[in-house]
Parts: structure tokens; C-alpha cells; sequence
């Protein structure tokens, strides 16, 4: 076993990768840009190129490192096969063997990048000294990992953790990305909340400071009028922990976990936000008080790297 | 590895008893009355015994039994404790624990009597040769149990599986056994299907076959009525089938299991019942066409023997 290890996380427009030594600690962390180009075939020698400049520069041999996780965004199976990635142009792939060529036959092992980054949480983050673990990521959209026994939990069409794509409102008429109607992701992604927003604008006549943004409102706008008491504010925000908190309760009845991690950029609302879902959650898992907390992701845009790199230790 | 293994099935009437050769062939079982009294302390010495004197009459000696395995009806702790069981009497207590004492040592493990039916429904019923499923039971109430890597997932506080008090019905106001409103159980178990065709019945003026019963209408009634095509039967059953069909989708949005296995009383309608989920189901869960496929159990009333049986086998 080596003493280093390395996470890999693919996105569409960089990679971030980071060199952590086995316990977890970040040595360091640094980015290649992503070259989509025929169908993403530079991708991975991109990447082992970088990584072999960096242990080298470092004077760290192969013989130190343990073996790299990557992060890929788009659903892998558990042989390793990739049938598409959409933002990168990889079709029919097995990313995990490609790189392992690339870095000289170490070790690689591949994974979704919303499961990588709740395995990350549960490393070294908001997650941590936790075995079973559910973390939903409010961003643009809503993402989601189920780790259970500290494994990820990738389903078998890879599909386990689409938390975003969990039905929660039958009243919504609008389609999800997804081709659904009523995703969580509809009302709960940082687009979902600023939607709701110029809804309620619209339905009212309420004086708010949301107005001032006017059809331009953020999700931003609507977590900081909340805080601040601004009622449309906060009449939105009641929406939105309803669904979410309905969610967590749903999971709950599924897989129990011990905690659940929210990051994403919404979570930079921070506690307000949480114990908004706590009183919705509770509301609808009545069936007992002892279930599983809710806790703030910590690791932010990192989260992936670590993630990646705790794939690789198991 | 001895050549047999044994199941039990510990219910508030009865203790169903299976003796199995393990590759899952049940050589024969039998039942002993549940003794409720003085804190049900008389159930495992009962069960014992009974095992104990089979065994001597089929000639077994215990060198040649693997062990044995109880579902019993409340939650269980990873370390094998039972803080309760309001069905039996039991409160803080180590089944496992007594029951190999009371079976001279012989390996025992517990588990809750719902998650040990899906797994004898993944050992040798409608879920054989899958790794990864979900079994929802349909009877006076709505049970489940989660199978992931033909492990039982009970969740941190033992809510996991606790599918019929996921919460899918928002007009709901009247209130479940669990405090809550809205939940599977209220409108898929036998109990909830009769009540929604009671409110069916009252709310329109519909000639109908369920009339006759009025209100002793039953789920057996609704199920044959819209089988047969009963308008009123039909349109009962459609609001089943939608929040059937809404829940799988979001369990597989959670855990995506390869199969969904349906059992109890109202899966006695058979594929009528499957085809109505699926309808729901793929409206609920449009991201994919790639997902879980749904069966029928299979073992009836023995699923808890086989499940408790396959416990012992890992």
C-alpha cells in the first residue's frame, strides 16, 4: 500500500485533481482544462500527463502511491464501463482501464461524480465518522450520493442517488430536464428557487425586495430576503423546504441513513436552510424521532477530489 | 458448515419454523403457538424446544446444522438488540443471544421480519437470481424490506424499508398508525384500498359491483370488481396504482433495485396489479427507461422462514 493517493474529478470544462496522502490530508490540488474535443480522447492522457509532471516534480515515485479515483459525470457500472458521458463525448469507454494504462497500470477506480463527491463529505467533510449517509448537492441542479457501509450505493442502472429526479409535487406542470413534471430539482435547485420566486412575484401583490431584481432574482436573492424576514422571501423558502423535507423523509423510509449532508450552492444559506427542512422532514416522518440528522456539506467544490481518492483505499 | 440451517418466523399468533438444506430446499416446517404472557419470556424456550426435539426425531445432530436465523416483528439492532417488540411482549432484549443459548451455541441471527421476507424472496422466491431488490408487502398494512448486494439494509434507527410510511398524498387528512398523513400505507394496503373505495362509493352516485358489500366492501371485492371491469372499481384501483407506482419511482430514484417484488394479500390479483404499477411507475420515473423491472412474490407466508433461514448463510 502506498502513502499517497489521487482524486480525479472530471467536469465539463476542467478536471480537478488533487494528491492526498492515505489519512486524507490534501497535499496539494491543481486543474487541467478539459479538452472535449473527438469525442474526449484527450481527456485522460491530458490528466496522466499532469499527474506524472506532478509526482515527479514532487519526487514522489509509483511505489508511494496507493492507486487514483475519478469522478466522472455520467452513471458508470460496476465492471467500470461508461456507456455516455454528455459533457465530455465519451461513448462506450472503460475510463477506469484507460487511465490505469496511462498512469503506468496503477490502480484506477471509477465512479459517478455525485456519488464521488457524497463519498468525499463522508471522508473528510460535513460527512465524517459516518458509515451510512445520504448527501444531496443543491447547485443548478440537484445531485445526490447514497453511501451506505461507507460504499457507494451506484444502483443497478445508475440511477441509486438521482435524488434531483424524486417526484415530490403533483401540482407542477412545467417538465424537468428529465422529461418529468414535479422533480425536487424543479423547486429546489438554485434555478428552481429563483423560478418560484418570479412565480410568487407574479401571484402577488406583496411589496418584497425580491422585486427589485425583478424577472433577474437568484436563489441568492431569495435565501438573503428570507433571512432578512422579507415575507415573499420567506413564503418562497417555506415552499422549498416543504419538498425538500419531504424528500429527506421519503429516503429516510428507503435506506435510514445515520445523517444527511446538503452542500451545494444553495447550501451557503447555511443553518437558516437546514432547519427549514428539519421542520418539514419531521412533518413528514412521523413515524419516529430517531432518524437520521442533517448536517452542511464543508468541502465545497473539493468535495470530488476527496472523494475520488477515497474510491482508490477500499 | 453443517448441511442444514433453520429459519424462524416469529409472529404475534404463531412461530413459523423451517428447516432448510442450504442451497435453499425446505425439507420441512412446522408451528408453535406464540406465548405471549409474562413479557413473552416463554417464546424462545418454546421455539427451542421445538427445534431441539425435530431435530432429534429426523436424526439431525446439531454438528450438522449451520445455524439459524429469526425474523422477529420490530427493529433490530446491528448488535443484535431489541429495545422492543409490542407484538410479543418484548422489551431490551438479545434474541440472538438467548436463542443460542437455548439452542446449545448454535450461531443465531435476528433481524426485522420484513427485511428477512425480502430476503427470502431474493433466496427463493419471485426475486431469485437478483442481488439488488426492493419487496413491498400489500396486506392489512404495507411493509418492506431493501436488499442491496443480497444484504439487508435496516437503516441506522431501523426505518429502513419502511416503505408504507413514505408519505405520497398530500389531500390526505386523515391520520395513519404512525402519526403521519398521507402515507402509502393509507391507500395501498387491503385496509387503505377498502377505505378508498368506501369514499368512492360515497362520493358519487356510480352503480357499481362494490355496492353490494357497501360498506363491508373488501380490497378482494375492489380488486375482482375491476378486474371483471367494474367502473368504480377500476377508478379506486387507478389511485392505488398511481401512488404505487409514485413510490417505486422514488425508491429507485434512492437505491435503484433490479427488481421490485410485490407480495401479500392484495398481490393475490397478480399481473392486473403489476401492469397497473407499471403504468405509474414509468410516469413517476421518466429519466430512464433503464430501471428496475417489478414480479410477484412468490413464498407467501413462508417468505419469513426462507429469509430468516438465508440469514445465517453469509
Amino acid at each position: 500500500m502506498g502513502k499517497v493517493c489521487i482524486g480525479i474529478d472530471v467536469g465539463g470544462t476542467t478536471v480537478k485533481i488533487g494528491l492526498f496522502q492515505i489519512n486524507g490530508e490534501l497535499l496539494c490540488k491543481w486543474e487541467v482544462p478539459t479538452r472535449k474535443e473527438e469525442n474526449g480522447k484527450y481527456i485522460i492522457p491530458d490528466v496522466a500527463q499532469s499527474i506524472l509532471s506532478t509526482l515527479k516534480e514532487k519526487g514522489i515515485s509509483m511505489d508511494e502511491v496507493a492507486g487514483a479515483g475519478m469522478g466522472v459525470p455520467g452513471p458508470v457500472r460496476s465492471n467500470g464501463y461508461v456507456e455516455v458521458c454528455v459533457n465530455l463525448g465519451w461513448r462506450d469507454l472503460f475510463p477506469e482501464k484507460e487511465m490505469s494504462r496511462a498512469l503506468g497500470g496503477l490502480p484506477v477506480k471509477a465512479a459517478n461524480d455525485a456519488n464521488v463527491a457524497a463519498l468525499g463529505e463522508m471522508w473528510q467533510g460535513g460527512g465524517k465518522g459516518y458509515e451510512d449517509l445520504v448527501m444531496i448537492t443543491l447547485g443548478t441542479g440537484v445531485g445526490g450520493g447514497v453511501i451506505v457501509g461507507q460504499k457507494i450505493i451506484a444502483g443497478k442502472h445508475g440511477l441509486a442517488g438521482e435524488i434531483g429526479h424524486i417526484h415530490v409535487r403533483d401540482e407542477e406542470k412545467e417538465h424537468c430536464n428529465c422529461g418529468g413534471c414535479g422533480c425536487l430539482e424543479q423547486v429546489a435547485s438554485a434555478t428552481g428557487i429563483a423560478r418560484e420566486a418570479r412565480r410568487a412575484m407574479a401571484a402577488s401583490q406583496m411589496p418584497s425586495v425580491l422585486r427589485e431584481a425583478g424577472d433577474q432574482v437568484t436563489a441568492k436573492d431569495v435565501l438573503d430576503g428570507a433571512k432578512a424576514g422579507d415575507r415573499l422571501a420567506c413564503q418562497v423558502m417555506e415552499v422549498v423546504g416543504h419538498y425538500l423535507g419531504l424528500a429527506l423523509a421519503q429516503i429516510s423510509m428507503t435506506v435510514d441513513p445515520e445523517v444527511f449532508v446538503i452542500g451545494g450552492g444553495v447550501s451557503k444559506a447555511g443553518q437558516f436552510l437546514i432547519d427549514l427542512i428539519y421542520k418539514y422532514y419531521d412533518e413528514f416522518s412521523s413515524i419516529s424521532k430517531d432518524k437520521g440528522g442533517i448536517v452542511l456539506a464543508t468541502l465545497g467544490n473539493d468535495a470530488g477530489i476527496y472523494g475520488a481518492a477515497r474510491l482508490i483505499l477500499d
